[in-house]
């Protein structure tokens, strides 16, 4: 018998959290893609709609891949789908019935066609290339989700996708300990664990945990009941309905995407709403405000959500009064705590009753916090581990965790995205690293903005620019006509108005001391960015455009 | 005896949180200005500096502005006055020494003319036009910090400045709660209050507390200890010179503002270091690295700061090593989670220890939490009550605090910035506004950056720009030279090459189909807009220039 190759995994994703987005298994030249989502931008990617991993590896080697598997439904590890299968051709996806149907939803809004499913379900052994892949059932903030064990020649991987143990879960899909336990006693070669919670101590609580806050708030209200959610966040739209009907409530689902996957849910029977209590958003102005319960997104603050013009007064159809109750059923997301907050006050001004996380608890992770993690750990036992699913320093607090339950330092991997973790059954280690860069998608453009546009984005948002034309005689030099400036986000008032006249004037001054195009440009471009920095203390983009005639 | 005349407050701000930067005091024509600070920007404030107050009202009515009160040294009460102080003048300025030494760094740093000051101490009792104030020590995040009790003719108005109940503060000064007892049997007419920590249960901890956390860091420190803070936080630096001395390590402060802070309260003798404890930025170099620690800006994450120059790699003079320690002694204000992540996962990368907030007590809060917002008001017992110094759900959460400790609801007004309150000895209402919008600050600039400039700035950070200028003759409308094109932040690689050469290629025939200038501009804009909409999905600011000869 020859000697089993080595194994190969792959953490994507570049941006935040390492190897969330993606991560990529390789045995015999055949590769298996784990997920494929993405990420928001920060606040300083201006202009940037969304991240994806770079997929430049996957793609030369798009020969040699043999499945791609989708653990849960979240826009984290499916967002990226669109811009992946269209190059993989009749490769199978593998997934479960809703995380299929959300697959599918957002493929359609993509108009991407629909690949090559193959619906799993937990339980289920398939051999897909070289890797016998088991599913098992973990709960995280939407159901349906599975992780997963890898079998290959080389030794046995473990790949929790994102989990808690949540003992009473929504949807009464507990996490599946007694594999977990099985697999340990099986003997894995390396665990890759969801690192999110890793700066949590404890437990995370139960999903159900916040049902005692959203049966406070619906007992106490006056007037209208409005949710704001995740839109795939299925288990809170669950219990929300749940609570509702049993206040004599009507629920309204409100903002396409939210409509879109609560649709799809209801139709594969992951959401179950009692008959008549779901009604249109029309219906609801016929019912009396104690009567309605709505369900929309905005939780982040997300400037044209469902959420956000109702509290800024902009929605057409509803205006909130004093007596509505707003519970917003998440925590926000780093980065859009301005937008959470501004949305927060706005509400506080409209006179709401605002159920939010600073005063109550609202909203429950998804991700297992310390003693979960060290509770996988300690079922898996695995030879090698490396944390996965966190930002760098998430990896790192979780690696002590590890090192805590009694792992060796010398068999944990803190990798970084685009590192490749080499292992055999007797050893592991790094073997370099795949080209891993983040990539920005803007528009229909994936990839053509990079980190040269972002920095022309961020001098344009801090100052405007200045382009001044000017066309000269190209024999003569001559100036043809006075100098045109056209300027946006630099100064707006009657002083700027003088600016810009003061500008026009020294640039007239400037072209006609003559040269050829390329001398009155630069003397333009460096007298006129002193000239305003004079004037104003600002930096604005200049461009000058000289045209021979 | 003539009745009294009506007394009128009026919170301003316009940003966040309400009357923090400046509330202003009226009595028979006469205005007493207390504090003049700034905010910073939100993230989508693009390109601004700074944000102050709206002075215009103050402005038109400078004649009756008889003096500036500065409760304490940070920059929301103070980092306005260069911006008011050559308005007003010969206007005396009170404050306590500290406060006074930090203003002056502040205005020097500007070179703002040092204004007519009068130095103040908890305790004084002085006449300012019709108003007669009385200064009591509060304990803050800020040693020497006052709040005023204003008696005039109308009543008793107490303005609590920042505050907590510190029961152990570093500087050892106590809030005056015998004092805060003596007003409340005089009888106060208004208390106006903060509100920052209305959603906070229970009592602030002492400054003090965090003694622990830092003496845990500097226990277990191998290398360099490094404290990020604010750069106005001399308690803070006080309890790390005191912590390092008895570690026998020397300490150096890096950052301008915050040698410049160190500097001025060890003159005055509000920082107390033993001698030969601090050293020079340059002696560092010469001391081994446990002997070292560092105090130093950067806490928020900010780019250009000391900490995250050294977290990436960029500072000159610090290279981190892995068994440093760093401690990030803040918590990040809402907005700059993201840059402080950021910061933190980059330290972790490098090897270094990190204490920060979601792990470790690195920070308490300057602000009185619920409990001691409560025993304020039951000290004070005011006939009205306005919280102050909060976000508007903030002061809605103060008002409900105080209608539980017995205040009846109509006793509390909920102002927003620019409100008038006005009130005698009887009653209390709503008399109205003053203008009051935010003010922008951009380089030299005071609010000729508006809102439609904002705008502006927003379209160019998302798509950037393109100018089209095109040379025609006057008569003919023939075009006289090919259009010539500019564009930054749209694209960046071979395809946005093709694309300036199809926008070139559109230009150039858009043009040649003739017509007066505005004719070809406004068919320009239009039809490359939707050309460039077609062809990458993105909206750049699009300005045609054409040039008549």
């Amino acid at each position: 018998m020859s000697q089993p190759l080595n194994l190969r995994v792959i953490p994507m994703g570049g941006v935040g959290e390492i190897g969330k987005n993606m991560t990529l298994v390789e045995y015999d030249e055949r590769i298996l893609i784990i997920d494929a989502g993405l990420m928001f931008p920060e606040n300083d990617m201006l202009g940037v709609d969304i991240l994806i991993p770079d997929m430049s590896y996957v793609l030369e080697h798009r020969e040699q891949v043999c499945g791609v598997i989708v653990t849960h439904g979240h826009e984290d590890h499916t967002g990226a789908l669109p811009y992946l299968l269209p190059h993989l051709d009749q490769v199978p996806v593998y997934a479960t019935r809703l995380t299929r149907g959300l697959v599918e939803v957002k493929l359609k809004e993509h108009k991407t066609a629909q690949p090559n499913f193959c619906t799993i379900a937990a339980g289920d052994k398939l051999d897909i290339g070289p890797f016998q892949v088991e599913f098992f059932h973990v709960s995280h903030s939407i159901p349906d989700g599975v992780g997963l064990a890898i079998r290959t020649p080389a030794g046995l991987i473990v790949h929790t996708g994102d989990f808690k143990l949540d003992h009473s879960p929504v949807d009464g899909q507990r996490t599946d300990f007694a594999k977990l336990a099985d697999l340990g006693r099986e003997g894995v070669l390396l665990l890759l664990s969801d690192s999110t919670n890793a700066e949590t101590p404890g437990y995370t609580p139960s999903e159900q945990e916040i049902a005692s806050t959203l049966e406070q708030a619906f007992m106490g209200a006056q007037g209208r009941v409005i949710v704001a959610t995740f839109a795939s966040n299925i288990s809170r739209v669950q219990q929300v309905v749940d609570i509702a009907a049993r206040h004599d409530r009507f629920v309204s689902v409100i903002g396409r995407s939210m409509v879109n996957n609560v649709r799809m849910a209801q139709e594969l029977g992951y959401l179950h709403v009692p008959n008549g209590v779901m009604v249109g958003a029309e219906e609801i102005n016929y019912l009396p405000s104690n009567k309605i319960a709505l369900v929309c997104t905005g939780s982040q603050g997300e400037p044209t959500s469902a959420l956000v013009r109702m509290a800024s007064g902009d929605s057409r159809s509803i205006t909130l009064k004093a007596g509505d109750t707003v519970i917003i059923s998440a925590t926000p997301i780093p980065g859009n705590e301005e937008l959470v907050n501004r949305t927060v006050n706005n509400l506080f001004r409209r006179g709401a009753t605002v159920y939010y996380d600073e005063l109550f608890d609202v909203h429950v992770s998804g991700h297992a916090s310390q003693e979960e993690q060290k509770m996988m750990l300690n079922l898996i036992r695995p030879q090698f581990f490396a944390p996965v699913h966190g930002e760098y320093r998430h990896l790192v607090l979780h690696a002590r965790l590890a090192e805590q339950v009694g792992l060796p330092k010398e068999r944990i991997f803190i990798l970084d995205s685009g590192d490749i973790l080499q292992l055999n059954c007797l050893s592991a280690s790094l073997a370099g690293r795949v080209a891993q860069d983040r990539v920005f998608v803007d528009g229909l453009g994936v990839g053509d903005v990079d980190d040269a546009v972002l920095e022309e984005r961020r001098l344009l948002s801090r100052n405007g620019f200045l382009v001044v034309a000017v066309a000269v005689d190209v024999y003569t030099g001559q100036v043809l006509a006075p100098p045109r400036i056209v300027s946006r986000g630099l100064a707006y008032n009657q002083e700027a108005e003088a600016l810009l006249r003061g500008i026009e004037e020294q640039a007239g001054k400037l072209a006609a001391e003559g040269g050829n195009a390329a001398a009155i440009s630069s003397r333009l471009k460096a007298s006129l960015a002193s000239y305003v920095y004079d004037q104003i203390g600002r930096r604005p983009v200049i461009q000058p455009l000289v045209i021979e005639i």
